[in-house]
């Protein structure tokens, strides 16, 4: 191996679909000297992540735990306890996370069925509701706030309609946790997963995750053992819980960030967190909209966090089109904005404003390298 | 949600089976701010830190990536690619990460032939190489370097056997890559995994693996998909290798410190790291023995940078038992030591002397306030 000084790195404004910028409180919180993870200096500290992750999913019971994966590990984590092979499932699609719900699913082996919808709308309760009496699955899965599009997903009249025929329901909150309402026990959520890179505005590598006593209560139930022995709740509840045994090595260096990051949410407050995510977003919209840019979602199933925005012509006709536009963003400013994904490649951009960033000089900032560009 | 400023944290000396401490290099690596995780910038570091993963694995093709996972989650990416429900496996047991193999092959259905030794004893060649001939299995798996007994595992005898009738190797490097010679390609070895929180000296989060041209193979002549999709390997090659495609969120800051790791691996030498593990060894079985400890493991078979010692009656008559005895360490004089596994518990300490700790100071401190505690 040949020794290299590391490049200096570029200072990014990340207003992309996450990561997003994380507060230099949170960077120092990790760069601490390490504990041993069965330490009980770092075990206290782990206890009260635990806590107030269970309070941002709106919890009293159950388990709720960060995982030592990205939030596609959590998805995963959560279909893998829950389900068995030959297990139906019905899960709502309205992009790309929806979309990868399927695939995950159907490699346990579960039998799926997926109920559709256009891309930037919402999933339509009564259709989903219609499929879930007609299959009577074992779960019924959707998003939250699905990244891909934009979209706010109303939450309870798809877990009414699956609580009537008693599946469980997992919830993907990746991008919504710690940016909107999340309240799974009154929502009637069985499971749900998180990741740190998006509101809470950790690093990336750590999925949140919250069982419900029905959910566990289902899992000691199986037939046969989960497959992932990775995330296997059972196994995991021996360190997360009160034994605190050996399972896997916990990431001391992140859950040092994540619990900084949750004391700051704690002396912001959620309502006032959430607020701010929508005083940005209405920002954001009002001066895209001078720009030429269109919401692909009705405004009242915009995401704060994530705005997907139709690019104007003027862009797409730009030097390199629209990717080459935004490499322009990033490298001549400094400034990172999502492409589109799947069909919507090339035709949106997905302006992220999350937890850090949902702040008006973000968008100011945007604003002002956007008109310099376009002008 | 309530405000409650973190506790000022201790500081450790860890020389348990790991975390290992971490160099301020690293952790301010760590510290900077983000980039994104598909920012040209960003996928620079990748490169070099996947390049440098490379030579550290001694291999020269093939797919080498860290997964945002601990080591155990990297065993666990190594047999999903490589088994396919009903496959016939031989696993060399000689302490707990063998027994995790097993358990983390059988769930995935796949035919489990275990080859047992005495804990503290390496693998019998000779009973494996019966067994392999016997079962003619598609992957033949064992630890290189086993954590829990700290036994040093001689590996080609094993891969010639295993190559005889064709099967796939996969080798657990957790704790010996970058602190002993690990030579996968000379060796014959398919598939490996480690983790970053060893000898690499950094936090745990990671698990470096590397899959061989022959196993990428083996992988795309599956019949069934790989069940866990999170750990799918022609998944993950599509960002980490030249298309650089969306998968996860690459943990971007966890990466970072990875780099800054490997740069300070680069500047030493390997070498002359080995040489360094060797060295601490030696003056810490010195001082231990007259202390009264007994090396668990022949000399020929030790591994340098986990030394499993008996411990005297006269720890374990002390207050509180062994266990009391560690947490004193802990909690008095801030040096933290590993108990024992499974058979082993209450028997044996673990003594890591891994990356950054395997250093003549760190076997001093804790000669000396072993010396306090036994006056």
């Amino acid at each position: 191996m040949r020794a290299m000084p590391a490049p200096s790195l570029p200072r990014r404004l990340l207003l992309g679909p996450g990561p997003s910028n994380v507060h230099p409180r949170v960077l120092a919180a990790m760069a601490q000297p390490l504990l041993g993870h069965l330490d009980p200096a770092f075990l206290v500290i782990l206890d009260r992540v635990q806590a107030s992750l269970g309070e941002l999913f709106g919890v009293h019971e159950g388990l709720t735990l960060p995982i030592p994966t990205t939030g596609s590990g959590g998805m995963e984590a959560c279909f893998a306890n829950l389900l068995e092979p030959g297990d139906p499932i019905v899960v709502g699609v309205a992009g790309v996370f929806g979309t990868r719900m399927c695939d995950v699913a159907q490699r346990m082996g579960a039998q799926v069925s997926r109920v559709d919808c256009q891309w930037g709308s919402p999933l339509q309760a009564e259709e989903l509701a219609a499929k879930i009496e007609e299959i009577r699955p074992r779960v019924v899965a959707f998003v939250h706030a699905e990244t891909s599009t934009g979209v706010h997903q109303p939450v309870e009249a798809i877990t009414r309609a699956a609580r009537g025929v008693d599946a469980l329901v997992v919830l993907d909150c990746v991008t919504s946790l710690g940016g909107l309402p999340v309240h799974l026990e009154d929502w009637g959520v069985d499971a749900a997963y998180s990741g740190t890179q998006k509101c809470l505005s950790c690093p990336p590598g750590l999925s949140p995750i919250h069982f419900s006593p029905r959910a566990l209560e289902r899992v000691r139930a199986r037939e046969r053992p989960v497959q992932n022995w990775y995330l296997d709740v059972g196994l995991l509840a021996g360190y997360f819980g009160e034994e605190r045994v050996y399972h896997h090595t916990a990431p001391i260096s992140a859950i040092f960030g994540l619990a900084e990051a949750l004391e700051m949410i704690a002396e912001e407050g959620m309502p006032e967190r959430i607020l701010r995510h929508q005083e940005a977003s209405r920002s954001l919209l009002d001066g895209m909209t001078a720009l030429g840019f269109t919401p692909l979602v009705a405004a009242d199933h915009r995401l704060p966090m994530l705005n997907a925005l139709e690019i104007p012509d003027v862009i797409r006709e730009s030097t390199g089109g629209e990717s080459g536009f935004r490499r322009r963003l990033l490298e001549k400013h400094g400034v990172e904005v999502g492409g589109g994904l799947g069909p919507l490649a090339g035709r949106i951009w997905r302006v992220g404003l999350m937890g850090e960033n949902a702040r008006l000089p973000s968008v100011e900032t945007l604003l002002s390298v956007l008109r310099q560009e376009l002008d």
